[in-house]
């Protein structure tokens, strides 16, 4: 299968350029009976929408979304779903020196060798964060589908900015309190901190980067697939699919390799007559399925590439180094705006998986009974 | 397509488990006219061997590889090839308990409920680390392929046991030392620290974690498909499927989130007319496509779960909350054997995307001339 | 994978429903530097448009194809690309009826079962005929890919329509002809007769099938990748994967049962120093492969379900057998307008062969010399 | 994915080669579960075993099955089977010749061109009729999962050899009678005429081909997934996998074309209280998704390409025009034991559909109550 398409179950397929006409994704495989409108698709849509403050990109998108196939009647029906938002605040003008002199940080340059030059280069076409609204239109929908059928809540927050670090967030304040600032971190004295330090490194043309932390709520156990599609295997892929990840670690991560055993393993005890692991080392997950504990991870980000200050390249037509200053319109943390991303990438991983595991079925509900 | 199976192009599927006949894999989609016979695989089968030291499972097994089919007179035909090894020492007494009572930091809980049963437990069945046996036996191939075809190397290498941390590592130390010691580290002083540490924790029936590090070289430019196919997406996936590992990160990884832009991008320079990086921050990556510095990456690994020590757990009957001590054999540290696993995983996924982005041919030569 | 997605390398994704806003495509996976423009695609979908002459339905449709991304200064990217056509005359009354009262030979009833009444039955839904328009978007650009790269043609033509059967028809005769009148057969006295039959079932209400041959010139030998996606296996699932197919034989076919081996085997010969076959009872398939002779097959269709005379089903809430009259828009036979369909699902399905064999590379023309 | 695997759901990845060491198979994501031995395998096996009887290969191989994973205390495990045949008589002298002067009938040619030599040409290699070996060891296992969940029957049986033709055969004769006679005729006088056929032809070193049909019994309504993945589809694409075969068709099929719609759409009418159809011309398949009622199809098989006269074909070294005489062990007619592959090859896609639709769950049973 191609690169653009995700799933095997509850499928994706995206679609669109930063500087063409339109952002889109198709869905197949969304099960028949879902209520579904527009609106379930725009709200998630506004919390990554550009434009919206100080901190993020000046580029003005509505992001209106519209449906274009696989509802009807107000529910999903079993076919495609389209869904596009059209691009209109584009400048494309600031690129074109970008095919000679390639962008440090950037795909650029392996993008031009890749492609030939043939690749739709204006705004970073297929390779800009503008293409991650086709993961949050589709993840509305996995998102809506998770919670309608298993209750399932995904919940994610910002935890680190350019070494600004969050205390400890339990799942009730992430829960209330993520999206109330343009950080998108629970801690509501640390966001205000973050804020600070993007605005600072924005006045003096730089960016910086931060870490997003994930937490899924009431799973049941034996989600997952065995060996290569383990839910830890099949959700990291989809999240290194956001532009400038460097980093997944489930549980404890990094840290769990630095512990004993006996310090790493999660007692079995019992809890109102249910089975739960005293801690939760594991981040929900072992040997690749669900425990029936939440899952939690974290995903580090990289500071965005494309800053003002001055860098140093080389043009690939005089084979020189030379100094180039970018121009065009860039977030200076990508950080909060990636947030909803997350979350619909998490989304989108765990409705395909509970399809192919049988958590969900193929129709939501019989209105016939034949 | 379903999860014991990985890949597109260079298609691999894992059957066995850890006490039933045998492992083995199929690999569909190695071009024809690779050399190859048994003893290729051998080697690389040889470096994950378990019974070979005192830190490693007292589990004696040859692990001689068998190749059924796919190879006719010293090459690859473009037909499958199927390679076998078998069991042989097994004793699966001290599994029948689990059933009943699984063991914390194990899949023995979830697999149960996920297969009502039915899943083959003994040993840890499909969940074993004896599993990765046959993505070494594949791994090979795909290695060999990648060498032959296009020069690249792979090397892995252990950085981190228990605390303990390797000094810089240069790629020629690395090439050359990291078999030459038990634990696979290439720092030798660091080496015999990290196997007292193995040696010592086994003693108190405890574990250990780790870092393995991994480095590829003679990376060409623009391997790697786009978005949800890309490098470090395709990559990740196949490394979260080995046993045991809870974080994945790229170039500085998790430490990218604590730089400014100007810091972290990759200023590109000409050395011997060839365009480079100055630094090698984001991995050898960029926009999920490789850039022709080398690929590295680094793989978290949680301490072994089935630790001698008594642990808390639950039987599943009578739910009661209760103390279990687990016999079978066991590594008092996974890393080092993982080692060769991570070496052949990588080997699998650069094949494959090599064979989807065009680098390699569907026959490696031609004898005929019609 | 789920099932509105076909294809490996060359994979198409199709979305929209007769009576729903559009009917469109996705390509993922087409190579970039390929010459592509509106113009191209417009061509091979006015070849299906409805309502441009008596024997056709007289839905009236302009199907004006928007390409909405994946194309960048008049060449493909490597992007997706989608395309779309608006639907205009959309009269969804007459289908009300038919949610209680299946109309047979239409999977009204099946349907209903399979999405517990959820699906869009208006039109047909995603069961219509007019869902073909997105195969002919997609089949036209890689239509014009294998003739870029390696010099193809693929050539459709109605051979027979209610009983009445063409003479033999060389390819000279197909390539000039077959589109200079309404059935879309080269032997224009027997296209005269066979008209005349449309017309003539028409007027009783009735409707009428026929059959459709198809030869592809000027294959390279080697297409066709082993057992389960040989040439015929693939190109067999795609074809019955146009509305009404029945049957689907590849050289002489059925006829090929009641031959001797001695009579069907082609032997081979030298004809102008190139390996030949004598005949071509094989179709130019050997193994799955092609053999270098052109592909030959024919595809059987039944008569159009919809039909204008009182039919006997029954009511699904009353249970009761009833008698009912369809009406809406239809085409008496489907045959005319299923021969660019046949000769789009061809050119898919071999795009898609010819990328999995390596006989068109992934980027087209290498401008850059890096 | 690669073409030696078939299915999204339930998976077969087939191996081996006519004159390696074994064929074998490996099935990925058959349910746990459900009772299996090697008796259920080999039941089936023996239907196509050779050397049986005077109209078969001389060969003789004893096709004794071996299960070497995914199976547990009588029960399937969730985990991937793996059975194997090992190969015994084989002797691989007379095929030296073939790599310079290609059989006509055979993939010799296409093959040699398209592994540039380097492909297994004994005995046919990949492309032998023995490769159906590991068809029917998988569908063995299919054919059993529909019965044990859905009471499905699968049935096929010979209509037609060398233009002898069965006269119409109810589905009870079909069951009792199908493999009482070596040609697998349930019209026994018919059934001995074309064994005098068959071994007339034998006689004089030529072969004959013949026409299988398939009656599936018990199809739940909504079997079959949308447009690229329909029944039909899918089945066509398994059927035209199976070596020889040269037309499928479903249903009345090709006459299909020559009907008036008003006589070919099978009307609905209501028998004890459920609605079936009068008449079964769409052979249980509308839309590409079963309706209720018996799924009927025809496949038809060419004669054996290698056959004892000789036959003209060209030296590719010398490139000369030569007469060849095949030798080698090979059916006068492989209809006879293509009976049981064509039932294995519909079992195998059955499963996987009625996996992929939900007939069929993930687990046949629950032990546990956790």
């Amino acid at each position: 299968m191609t690169g653009n398409i995700l799933g095997e179950r509850f499928v994706i397929v995206t679609f669109g350029e930063s500087h063409g006409k339109c952002v889109g994704v198709v869905i197949d495989g969304c099960p028949a009976g879902l209520p579904l409108s527009e609106i379930d698709i725009q709200n998630e849509l506004d919390l990554r929408k550009p434009g919206v403050s100080l901190i993020t990109t000046p580029r003005k998108e509505e992001d209106k979304v519209e449906i274009l196939s696989g509802v009807f009647n107000g529910f999903t029906t079993g076919a495609p779903i389209c869904m596009i938002i059209w691009n209109k605040d584009v400048d494309s003008k600031p690129y074109d020196l970008i095919t000679k002199t390639p962008r440090p940080g950037r795909e650029d340059y392996p993008a031009y060798v890749k492609y030939s030059g043939f690749n739709d280069y204006r705004g970073g076409g297929r390779f800009s964060g503008r293409v991650t609204a086709s993961f949050v239109m589709a993840g509305a929908v996995a998102k809506k589908l998770l919670n309608y059928t298993l209750g399932l809540e995904i919940i994610a927050y910002t935890i680190e900015i350019g070494g600004i670090k969050a205390g400890k967030i339990n799942l009730d304040e992430a829960r209330r309190l993520r999206y109330t600032n343009e950080v998108r971190c629970p801690d509501l004295q640390v966001a205000s901190q973050m804020r600070d330090k993007i605005l600072e490194v924005q006045k003096i043309g730089d960016s910086v980067g931060g870490i997003i932390e994930c937490v899924v709520n009431n799973v049941p156990i034996g989600l997952g697939e065995p060996i290569f599609s383990s839910l830890d295997s099949e959700l990291s892929k989809a999240l290194f699919s956001i532009p400038g990840v460097k980093g997944v670690e489930f549980g404890i991560g990094f840290n769990a390799a630095r512990k004993l055993g006996s310090e790493n393993n999660d007692p079995y005890k019992i809890v109102n007559g249910k089975i739960v692991t005293a801690t939760n080392n594991a981040g929900g997950i072992l040997g690749g399925i669900s425990n029936g504990m939440p899952i939690v991870f974290r995903v580090a980000f990289k500071p965005t590439a494309s800053i003002a200050k001055p860098q140093k390249t080389v043009n690939l037509e005089t084979m020189e180094e030379i100094e180039i200053t970018i121009s065009g319109k860039h977030d200076p943390c990508i950080v909060p705006r990636a947030v909803p991303v997350v979350e619909s990438v998490t989304s989108l991983v765990l409705a395909d998986q509970a399809l192919r595991s049988g958590f969900i079925p193929n129709v939501l509900t019989r209105k016939c009974n034949l």
